[in-house]
């Protein structure tokens, strides 16, 4: 189970660092939906390594090819199988982490679970397990434009104590990718990406948060109980490398205001019933009301620092690890594609969800 | 697919605030465990609206039946069918709500979705379903208890902007429950109960934040990718009604830490692998490593409110709708044995999942 | 997992022939569907003991209560839970049953498995069981009826040696429910009863098969490679007690032949592809080809019989056990109502299945 | 939900016999199993066309490559993605079946399914679909072997009407695999290789029936209500292609005898509660009951012939379609691998299973 995601666009990711590469089985997608490599590349090269200079510098092309699942350009309705081979096995570089469980990353709980671990590359904890998400996010974001008219984007908002302004409401994908950050307010990514290069020149790492929106999404969407919108996205979001955090429309602010304050009253607007203000963030009682989704993903810093840190060893004994080589000081640019290809996905999985059972 | 939760130990919770009740089937629980109704009705005291000032007065019992899965005591090892018979249905008191959406309710995205709507006492949206959750939520306590040592706890820890000092670490069920509005710090909670009252008063309502704790969670238990037990909470608890956020360890506070600052040193500590700090919250990789599991949620103020709104109503005009009769100022005390149970519930199905894979 | 049954229109029952009674959770029911306990009923009827002379005597009203999921007499979309009260609970005439494993039931195993045995009744494995997959059946019967205009029928088409003519392209309900064995081969269905008379003197018991039909069903329905509509049936039918074999079409007849012979020519017929034979029983590849499905069900011979036979105890020794009291002769006229209620299960499941996909 | 099968121990198949190969994601594989190609080769020989003279000449070597899950020889706990490339994709040599329906193939209802269709080879419902399944199924066995004891056997029963002498309690894999064909009963198994010859010279084909083994398996596997062992397994076979009847134990033979007749006494042997006679085929209330299970599935004679044979084009005209090429004259010997696959995967699943819940 652990390894699949969604109900009926469900997705099952596998793949290592170390190995015959990463990938992703797709399956529920609709037939007749035009799908070839190219729709899926863009994504992946904005989830990358070494796309900039304040992203981890691994090498990796990360090139996708669809096994399964198309005939002709388009889908079949039966399950598309991705796959990325792995280039960059540098498994040298990372022998002390063979004994070594690394501060604050999945090591010791692998090991202490599985009684094995795939130590070079951090196995399957490492970010490249994503890149089966992102390729399949690109399908469910593709089947959202095409057939729902529904917009998914997601930028960096906040990165240390910098807050970025931006209105979810009207941001651009284009003001979004204007630079290396990922950052649609430009004059505030500006700083943001000197505090990263600072940070990284000084061997260390930030967090931040990322904000996602979907936009267009018709009213009626999700289900209520355990299956709420925005339960699926916050799990969505939790399974994310490195996030702490996620929280919707008010979200952690909303406490502050009183019920009076917080509630988004209705009024009729173009024959649509819409709300005046949205703090509910597009979701009522776990169903879409046709107002923007937004939603907030805290990302931890990075773990990997190049300082000696105190940790414990595979034969239970204390020593200190160091790392080298390559960093990365800000997961947030990659985390962005990241982040729209899981709100891709919960969204595409309750569309379908909704026809079955409404439509 | 909605109204289930759970892979091994699931749960499938229905019934609306009016009709015949409520109620859970709780499918594969262990054979052979201790269970009666005497169990199952202390946590949903704890739940019942009308328990003390601060909470809503509608007078329901909520007393539990068990229908089925039990003989002589004990749990046969299959589906307990657990019961909580309306008893408060004064539709009439409610009549409004037929034709005119609640600001900030479900009700007009129910309607919008099933063009059906049970709008007495607001159907399935009604916090009388969590009666279903907490239920279950009390058998998942009693196995962790019993079987593999867990204790579970939530409490209030901030009331708008009141915040309670609360150690996750060594906090008690007895001081917890030692008021009214399930705060351990008695002076805040003190204050916080002042501020209810008269929000209550002013006929309005607040939000807040309650925290959930679990100790002596063993290593090992969650899966990696999707099902990370950090990813199984944050879907439990965001789909409580009401809930807006959910972060956990150093959560949405840790963004401002450098990587160097917010990693949790490992030390040999009484033979164990234990962290220094605990800013993970207890999970690493999406896996317990030992340490105590905490985290927060965000509940917003309760939506209904005794004054007049802007609304719309169901043949789409502009309209206005008072609050009026019973309204529940704090939705705090109520929501903490809903955390609880939820947690409970996500734990126990990953320990059977522990067991099949690992076991 | 095991007591639930379908993926987008999914039951789960609950229940032993001891304790509060018998019922089911039908999650995924489309809204506003008109529903009362009098679409109910009837099947349940048709379920019941002691409804003729030819089964067993015991006697229970199995009057149903719908306690959630509707509103006004039509569906809400949300979780509709039905319950049967145990009525006729005499657990003193089964004393024995506690210590002695009744041969070709499930005593033993569930003993060996669970540890516990809720003995008086058969427990989970009394054929009560049942009454929540035929109530659950009878709202999944009126969804194809009304929203696909499919027709599921069954009957019985062999008891022992003796074999109905039946042509499951035109029979009838009224035929079928024409006498109390549920055969509408009336001259036969006489034979059949005699023969259960005397068996049932004889304080024996007879086996045979029910065939089940669904007519109407489009082309489409049903999925590739594990969820192939055969598949899906198959499992429905060799989860019903006392079943040993299911086949489809030509079935086990259909391995004497060559391909040449075996095969469904394609013709156009009134605009429609059609088949010129029926051998692959109305599905090809796991999808509906718009032929009639007709399938069979082996039923072994009911294991309680009123003579001594060789069996152990719980106390591991061997012993001898004489059934006494109540027995059933012939399953088959309440395994008809079954049949069909699992067959109208997976059709509904598979139809929702296809609006999802290719809608 | 249509390409995975399990709940603990789940596979994903993956690809048509076009494109780029086909594959198998294994989620929920214990770690530290020892794993290499070299377990998973042989189960894929024995599937393979163009083994024998009596099967398919289709020519592919089939070779696996093991892509992830897998550390130094060692299952990791982590998924496990097998990838079996296409070499034969001769899709001149099938030119006509874009636009014919072949006669009792899935032609037809995936063209009005998904309207769209991979002619060339069949697409997904091409045999080798089943490549994905073999190799996980070898996975499954050697679980059950090394793990549980459980050995896991098929052979070909019945071709036609011939019918061999095998006894599943005793049949050794040596037999099976002492000839093409997979019929421990020698002597029978040449009169049925004469009949498969002349039945492939006269362009035509034969059905028959495979008999499955499981031996070793504990008492208290399988779940009762849906979930039943024979519920799954039936559900395996009749997923399996060309697949049209399963039965258990005595199956549709067991419906001629009485209670009486067919009841399997208990008595104790060698300290353990045996069954004197098996008609139950090792499972009694949907668990097994420690006696061998066994069980038998009838597959039509293949549908592919060279003769000419009425049948519809893609444009709904009538039209006549003739075989050429390659045939398979009979799918049984290489359906043995199938079943004993389908088997394993069921068994190992509920082995999780019980672990979780009873362990």
């Amino acid at each position: 189970m652990s390894n699949s995601f969604g109900h009926l666009f469900r997705i099952t990711t596998w793949g290592e660092s170390h190995g015959g590469g990463v990938g992703v089985v797709v399956d529920g997608c609709p037939p007749q939906l035009k799908l070839t490599e190219a729709d899926i590349q863009p994504d992946l090269d904005r989830r990358r390594p070494g796309q900039s200079k304040i992203v981890t510098p691994r090498k990796e092309s990360d090139t996708v090819h669809i096994l399964s699942g198309t005939f002709e350009g388009k889908t079949l309705g039966t399950p598309i199988s991705m796959w990325v081979k792995n280039e960059d096995q540098r498994s040298e570089a990372y022998n002390e982490m063979a004994t070594k469980f690394r501060p604050s990353h999945a090591d010791y709980t692998y090991h202490a679970k599985y009684g094995i671990r795939a130590w070079p590359g951090g196995g399957r904890t490492s970010a490249r397990e994503t890149i089966g998400r992102v390729a399949a996010g690109a399908i469910a974001k593709k089947i959202l434009s095409e057939q729902f008219g529904v917009e998914v984007l997601a930028y960096v908002k906040q990165v240390q104590k910098l807050v970025a302004d931006v209105d979810p409401e009207t941001v651009k994908a284009k003001q979004i990718e204007s630079n290396i950050l990922r950052c649609p307010d430009s004059t505030m990514a500006a700083k943001m990406i000197r505090l990263i290069e600072k940070t990284r020149t000084a061997g260390d790492s930030v967090g931040g948060i990322v904000e996602g929106v979907a936009r267009g999404v018709p009213v009626g969407w999700g289900e209520p109980v355990f299956d709420r919108l925005e339960a699926d996205l916050a799990k969505a979001m939790m399974s994310l490398p490195a996030s702490k955090g996620f929280d919707i429309g008010s979200g952690f602010g909303g406490i502050t205001m009183t019920g009076m304050e917080h509630n988004d009253a209705f009024r009729m607007k173009g024959g649509k019933v819409r709300t005046v203000t949205n703090r509910s963030g597009g979701i009522q009682g776990g169903i879409s009301n046709g107002e923007a989704i937004y939603f907030r993903v805290a990302f931890k810093p990075v773990a990997t620092v190049m300082h000696e840190q105190d940790t414990v060893d595979s034969s239970y004994k204390n020593t200190t690890l160091k790392g080298r080589g390559r960093h990365d000081p800000c997961v947030l640019p990659r985390a962005v594609p990241m982040v729209e290809a899981m709100t891709a996905l919960v969204l595409v999985d309750h569309a379908l969800r909704h026809k079955a059972q409404c439509g």
